[in-house]
């Protein structure tokens, strides 16, 4: 969208123009220009919109523009568009408020209202029952298709989706689910306990929200029903709240794999306090681990002193041990949590990851000889050779393995990250150096 | 599901009872267990299958047991199977197939058939039109609710999604888009020009994937039309398509930051020689950075003589250095890719990560301290208290920098691979340190 010419409209105080520009735009688009306004234009431009579209650009709001907007409009404004909000939204809304503001909303509702937003504010953060809606078409096993259609129509516009529904008992258990496309297909008078599906893939209330994240995704599912321990249907999930749920776990990932902690606001609005809460716990294991390739340095101190040029090579051989074991660590990573590869195929990947780092050793240390050559002599030359294909050989047997190794205790394979191998590499690849070094020249 | 008892069945050869209990499963999970057979047995259990599941579980196959499949299976039976297939799955298997086999099917298949085979086998790797398909519902805006509702009726079953339809002109070109819940909700008498929707969301043929990927994320849609250059409409791409794609383009992300070059096949059928060539480049690229490292040792090779109790300090230093440059990248890189911050943002960050890093310095100083009085007296405690806080510092900043740098010359920001930040984090970190060492100590 041409964000430029919304800007000019506004700066030259053109409502008018501006509003019927925004009327013609994407909820999406709207919620994006918003976003990015300052404190005092968020109100104005967000009452320009129509009644219709308020609600649902509200939705799409960042937690911070949707915090302006509430503490600056008239109460009464804010109920008229929390009325208008999805379900889920509006859960979404209230987690992020402060309490007073929650309070004070929930005074303003229904008993029943009251009773259900309390049960999803309960649900623990990553849980699947945090991220549902309410908002599904409920049928019942004896309705014939024309009527459940009827049904569908009549509802359409307030469900979070209406092409997968669900047929619970008068407990409310499910006990089937039903396509549109399929009701759609099927002749009018068929019932619905005739072409529902008994068999299909739900979720508990306090499953893991990745673990639905990876059923929807190996399933292609558009939506999935999700139960309580006593079977009854409380919500339903969709894909597209699913995929935002992969992005944060994604996100998550690459943090750890990176060793930085959970962070779940925009790093602009991070204070460097947080930050560092969240960086400095791993970089001071690091600490410990590098404190011992200091250790296996001191054991060393006289053959270094005795060849001083050895020194030069040092962050030649650690780095591309560090290197190669970041390397294979991240393909492992990866695979494991795609699914491409199994704990079970830990033996195979190992044998292969030998013949491959063998011969990513002997291409390095060929390109490492002559440098050694120059700035040392044969002798140093041979031993910072040989250093190279066994340091990148040993880097690259533990990077690989430690995913899998943390796997197998029940860890997540993305501890196994960068720095972590980085600096276990350089323990060892110090070790090997100096002892390759000590006994090759006799030192 | 439980493989266990399907393995049992088939190890005692109790074909009646493995085809009872296949038929009742998820044509995922019958999917999931055929990939994992022997070779021997594939072909064995996917003939157990009816014919109605088998195209479909065929279509969730991986390539090898496709492969497998193909080659054992008698023609005939092939071509019925590809016959079921919908035409995405059938361009996905083609383009896996070895080019005799592709003629073949070729020479099997309808002149008009043929054309679009050839068609969407051109389409680039990479493109929108490789992942597209062409089973959409396709409508006329003079035509009633109802009519259109029996269209989709009728032809629900050999369609990829009949939620959204597409509206064509007499030329095919792409006039409007209307989703199956306002043809529900609409009344039987309104046209489709009515209620269609003139602004969409589309794609072009050649766009790639992953921009289509992120239209879907971002417009949170179930599925968009692709169109060519002169607007007709030629496929779809649904969302479940693009949660492969989002998969897909996450993995290279990640193997880009980890310095691996693209790797589309599984890793346990990668061959050795394969695995070198995607990660001896970068390696090597870094064995020059290493290099530099080592001449800045050089410069100071008679400090580190004076006193080699500095060559303890060393690695525990460039690490700590690498270790919060690589975390600084890993948080822009993503911050980048999922939107949170812009380039423009990058004075703002960089202030903070000012704060933030001369904060984990001091903390990491105070902990070198201590370790420096027992290993080398305070005044080498001092060098190493004094370095640790600058190399965390400079680290950080080179890290957290580097992503925006390259996003500033249009090339991706996860090249800003934790190895590459470690490595330039060492060469500044020797130079750091040393120099400091050589100020303070006189040397």
């Amino acid at each position: 969208m041409d964000f430029g010419t919304l800007q000019i409209l506004l700066r030259e105080k053109q409502y008018n123009l501006l509003k019927e520009k925004l009327e013609k735009s994407h909820l999406v688009d709207i919620a994006d220009f918003i976003n990015h306004l300052d404190a005092k234009d968020t109100l104005l431009v967000f009452r320009l919109l129509p009644k219709d579209m308020a609600a649902e650009v509200f939705s799409y709001l960042t937690p911070a523009s949707q915090a302006q907007i509430s503490v600056e409009i008239k109460e009464k404004e804010l109920y008229a568009i929390l009325e208008e909000l999805r379900f889920d939204d509006k859960i979404d809304f209230l987690e992020e408020m402060p309490a007073n503001v929650v309070k004070k909303i929930l005074l303003n509702s229904s008993e029943t209202e009251r009773r259900l937003i309390n049960q999803f504010l309960n649900y623990p953060e990553d849980s699947a029952g945090s991220i549902m809606t309410i908002e599904f078409v409920e049928l019942k096993k004896e309705m014939k298709v024309q009527e459940s259609l009827e049904i569908i129509r009549q509802t359409a516009r307030n469900k979070e989706t209406i092409y997968t529904c669900y047929v619970t008992d008068a407990g409310r258990r499910l006990e089937g689910i039903i396509s549109l496309r399929e009701l759609v297909a099927a002749s009018p008078g068929q019932s619905v306990a005739e072409i529902m599906r008994r068999e299909f893939i739900s979720a508990k209330t306090l499953d893991n929200k990745e673990y639905v994240a990876s059923l929807i995704k190996k399933y292609d599912l558009l939506a999935i029903p999700v139960t309580d321990q006593e079977n009854r249907l409380v919500g339903i999930i969709t894909v597209d709240d699913i995929v935002d749920v992969i992005d944060e776990e994604i996100t998550e990932d690459i943090h750890k794999m990176a060793t930085v902690g959970k962070i779940d606001i925009n790093l602009l609005d991070a204070s460097p306090l947080f930050m560092v809460k969240k960086r400095l716990p791993w970089l001071l294991v690091l600490i410990v681990v590098g404190f011992f390739a200091g250790s296996g340095i001191a054991v060393f101190e006289e053959t270094i002193q005795a060849a001083i040029a050895l020194v030069f090579f040092l962050p030649l051989l650690i780095d591309s041990a560090g290197n190669a074991g970041s390397q294979s660590a991240a393909l492992m990573i990866r695979a494991l949590a795609v699914g491409d590869v199994e704990i079970g195929d830990w033996f195979e990947l190992f044998k292969k990851e030998l013949a491959v780092s063998i011969l990513l050793g002997l291409v390095m240390a060929a390109i490492a000889y002559p440098i050694g050559v120059s700035r040392g002599g044969p002798d140093v030359a041979a031993v910072v050779a040989l250093s190279m294909t066994a340091v990148v050989l040993v880097g690259s047997l533990i990077g690989m393995s430690l995913p899998f190794l943390l796997s197998r205790f029940k860890l997540d394979p993305a501890l196994a990250s960068g720095p972590l191998v980085t600096s276990i590499a350089d323990v060892t690849g110090v070790l090997i150096y100096f002892f390759i070094a000590s006994r090759y020249l006799g030192l």
